[in-house]
């Protein structure tokens, strides 16, 4: 049972690595940061995004493609700016893979860009296995989902380069036991910056947005303020 | 592409089957109502269990499976009655297979019970696809994932027996549009009744028991109140 299963999921990876590579050449060659981002359905990707495409896009121009099951239900919540936004539906696939952000990039000019978003199909399984040629891997979790979330989930947050709490405006509601939730992040995902956010608030999304200027910078070679 | 996956899943799929088929017959010798309980993570799965095992075990007597991709927090949660526990770690595995369960229920007497409970992983996509030869697929949504997740992720929901709506005592705090979710149930699992219930509320589960007592009584062959 368990060997069958790693021989599947062995196949499946070899073919991403390859499609990955060609991604994160294109990457390399337009110098653009890629943001890949995960979490369970309804965590909060979408809304952090939506307001994230209208509060930096003074400063950064960004491009967003954006995974789901079925429905294009996010794509055109994420339509009111200016950005790039490509939908994949993945008719039942439970995750991105590298070839079908090869085929969505028809849709978005890199050169154009400095940060591309890619929001990963809802589900804490699945995505963590398949690199989608990106240069961080953001894992959200919303205190409505549990303390316990990290140790449940491991592989997203062992391969987190940061860790996104949202929906914070509802911890008290939710009785959220932070620092319980921390530790259990930290015990799983110990080199991850936590970033605690709420797309509803309005002070909810400042470290966020250094964050992606302080790795855009690096990227790019800074120097950074 | 798609064509690589969908052999994937068939071939999964038709080994699953023959397992499903194997425990349908042992649940039917032992005639016991066997109930899979899906849902994303954290939406209320182990809660809901773990009142119900408290408050419903007078009446029926239940059994618990319940499948993680690590850890065995679960199952520790539900061991404080007398309803046997099995913990199920699938070391990564997005989903429950029947084959699993047949190994689970080494550590269940199914003479003994009147009802099994699946809880699946957290996912609200691979666990779909796969029988578990239970009688009832229950899918929860909890209202802090917002209302289009049964548009987004349609298998899990047109595939139910019945919807729960669980975490109604945050509604207010998370804006909730219950008519919206009503609708976007209501458009994929037409069939399906809907729960509301709360965990955490006094009276939230009462439409949840009986729904459970009918059923068995049903599948027992009643005479049913």
């Amino acid at each position: 049972m368990e060997t069958r299963t790693i021989d599947i999921h062995e196949a499946l990876e070899t073919r991403n690595e390859e499609a990955a590579l060609k991604l994160r050449l294109l990457f390399e060659r337009a110098n653009v940061l890629v943001i890949n981002i995960m979490s369970s359905p309804g965590a909060g990707k979408t809304a952090l995004l939506a307001r994230t495409l209208k509060e930096l896009s003074e400063n950064v121009r960004m491009g967003v493609i954006v995974g789901d099951v079925a429905t294009d239900n996010d794509a055109r919540r994420l339509q009111h700016t200016d950005t790039p936004v490509v939908q994949i539906v993945t008719h039942g696939y439970c995750h991105l893979e590298a070839s079908m952000i090869l085929k969505a990039l028809e849709g978005i000019r890199l050169e154009e860009i400095d940060v591309l978003f890619l929001e990963n199909v809802g589900n804490l399984v699945c995505p963590a296995c398949f690199d989608l040629g990106e240069d961080l891997r953001i894992v959200m979790l919303s205190v409505t989902e549990g303390e316990d979330k990290p140790l449940k989930y491991p592989t997203a947050f062992q391969r987190a380069d940061a860790v996104i709490v949202s929906k914070m405006d509802l911890a008290e509601a939710v009785e959220f036991d932070r620092a319980a939730a921390l530790e259990n992040i930290a015990a799983v995902a110990f080199h991850a910056p936590i970033l605690e956010t709420s797309a509803r608030a309005t002070e909810g999304l400042s470290s966020w947005y250094t964050f992606i200027q302080e790795r855009l910078c690096s990227r790019r070679g800074g120097p950074c303020d």
